[in-house]
């Protein structure tokens, strides 16, 4: 069979998380939480299926969710929006992902993405005949030169896909770098895909933003966000995407043949979470803030150099005085010899910089934490 | 935005069950039961979940329901198959039908489908700039006539999808379709996608056959199912891709980047029914027959007239004796008058015929059953 996808292979993901389980190494590379997700939410799960909601959702999702899933974005981002026609409940995040890009990129389209880029951005465009330009962003701040990104339009760009909160680096954008591309996406045209799944964790006090609080932009924007990072259920695979109604139309042409609708009964506790629970949102970025606060000061003795973390729940670490592996050789190094998994930095650059970097998830508890900080300060 | 799919509307299936909602009808328009699925099911879902299984699953599956699909398909078709490359868990056989068309369909190829085709296939093959060649069947039997099949074969031929049994009609392959299928798809080196969600519904003492059955065919095949039909949760979404290793190398490639996985705590629950209630795998066709035969006898009196229904939970209605309409129109007409859903058979073909029929789906409490054919008779 003649491979679509010729240049890729296994999600870094599973390879990394897979290593882990073979070398039995802590897992501190694919991001999800080793925690349990809240006891509310699990007996809500239990409920809603016990009550024999197991049947199709509706296609664009439960209605309950929505409004509460409009009810957040407006509290977050003071905006007023439309719930039933701008908001679909998708399977994860990563599918919100790719129904968006296959509502909007033609053959021949070009797509800007920023590198370090996840992983799904690139072969999603690809399946669609696009091609992805990639705009590298750099250690060690990785923030976004939007003159750069100006003169990289040309009559051919249809989409930009950002992601702030930014796996991996942790860079959020700043109030001017939402404005910055607003303005470029208006005067130019084109379409925004915003991935903001680590939208509730920002730290040290910074204003949460996102397309949702930028009209214009919003008016062009597929805003796609994640439960299973919000509400540590990562293998509920339940996303959403918010588009303007004409957006959504054409999302929603796609998303019916690509999963049609998502597990019913999760949809249902979500949406309680939502609206009994919704301190639990709120306090997720100190939740996380602690996190990372605890694991630098685990890794402060460690010959590991830790770069700044604004949001998300990753922390890159330049291990440059340790050793001249390229990352990924690192990497398996590390889960073989020291039984820490980690995420090597050049899997996600068209070019990879010649920096020696690799992502650690802190989604972890204190414990585990613990003892990956102590394998990595023997190093 | 300009269309990705300019000639696709909201699917029939959430038109029709909206339509119902709003005319309070009794919905046998989209296929999903009205009755619970099994405590056990339900009881283990919450276990899992409980025990802390809220996490990404491997991207191909939990290896204990991949096991157990593995044994399934030996137990029912007799075939050895390799579980851990075989097999991939999919959010809903829809997922696995999209992601099976993307492995496999390049712009310009020509793929076969069969009218009343399921109403993903052709949009799928769009958005990969693939061409759906579509052969009709016909009431009363819709049988394929294979050699009709041969003269549609071209040089840019690549995929030919087939679904026994048969939704809307009913229809189910004979031992001599299968192999006259596999004799084409071998001597044209063609692929096949299999589609057999109703692969446990098939009645009146007939053999259950498989794409699996067919070592040669089996070999160039997508083997597609549905835990969804099987065990009566159809918004679990949970299905599964059966294809030889090299093709499932490319199902994974754009699997991955499209859900990545699905539902964990799902997928161990079905994974124990498939291990300690088999029994409800191996009595659903009797389960279904008996709806069926119920069905019937209620609708006796009535002015339609059933067509025969060897396999699936549908069954199709001629109502010529009624009414002019056409199909669109009559299912408007009895979802608004009479209050009973169901679906128009012309949706489901690029030239449909000049009959009258409509689909009912009898995965129905018996009450149900009884209240619709009170309507129905009453016409
Ligand atoms: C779908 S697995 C990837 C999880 C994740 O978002 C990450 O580790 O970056
Ligand atoms: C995904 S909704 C369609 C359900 C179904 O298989 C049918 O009604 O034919």
């Amino acid at each position: 069979l003649k491979s679509k996808l010729p240049g890729v292979g296994t999600t870094i993901f599973s390879q990394m998380s897979q290593l882990a389980t073979e070398q039995q190494a802590i897992n501190l590379s694919q991001g999800f939480p080793d925690f349990p997700a809240s006891p509310q939410l699990v007996s809500a799960l239990a409920q809603y299926s016990a009550q024999g909601l197991n049947q199709y959702a509706p296609m664009p999702g439960v209605m309950a969710l929505r409004e509460q899933i409009a009810a957040l974005v407006q509290h977050c981002y003071g905006r007023i929006i439309c719930p039933a026609a701008e908001i679909t409940v998708t399977s994860g995040a990563t599918e919100a992902l790719f129904v968006a890009i296959g509502a909007t990129v033609n053959p021949g389209d070009e797509v800007i993405i920023f590198d370090p880029a996840y992983d799904s951005y690139a072969p999603a465009i690809a399946l669609n005949g696009g091609k992805a330009v990639h705009i590298a962003l750099h250690a060690p701040d990785y923030r976004v030169n939007w003159q750069q990104v100006a003169d990289a339009i040309t009559a051919r760009t249809r989409l930009i896909i950002v992601n702030s909160p930014h796996n991996p680096s942790g860079m959020v954008f700043s109030h001017s770098d939402w404005l910055a591309l607003q303005q470029l996406v208006a005067a130019h045209n084109l379409y925004c895909i915003s991935d903001e799944v680590y939208e509730h964790m920002v730290f040290d006090g910074a204003m949460q933003l996102s397309a949702n609080g930028f009209s214009e932009l919003a008016a062009r924007s597929f805003i796609v966000s994640s439960f299973g990072k919000t509400f540590h259920v990562t293998g509920w695979k339940l996303g959403y995407c918010v588009a303007p109604a004409a957006l959504t139309a054409e999302f929603h042409k796609i998303h019916q043949y690509v999963t049609f609708s998502s597990f019913t009964p999760a949809q249902y506790a979500i949406a309680d979470m939502l609206k009994l629970h919704s301190e639990q949102v709120r306090s997720l970025a100190a939740f996380y803030q602690q996190k990372r606060d605890s694991f630098a000061t685990l890794l402060a003795n460690s010959r590991f150099k830790l770069l700044s973390c604004q949001g998300t729940y990753f922390q890159l670490a330049d291990y440059s005085a340790i050793s001249e592996l390229d990352d990924v050789a690192f990497c398996r190094w590390l889960a073989t010899e020291h039984k820490v998994a980690a995420i090597p930095l050049s899997v996600f650059y068209q070019t990879p910089p010649q920096s020696r970097i690799i992502r650690f998830c802190f989604a972890k508890q204190q414990s585990t934490l613990e003892a990956a900080a102590e394998a990595l300060c023997q190093i």
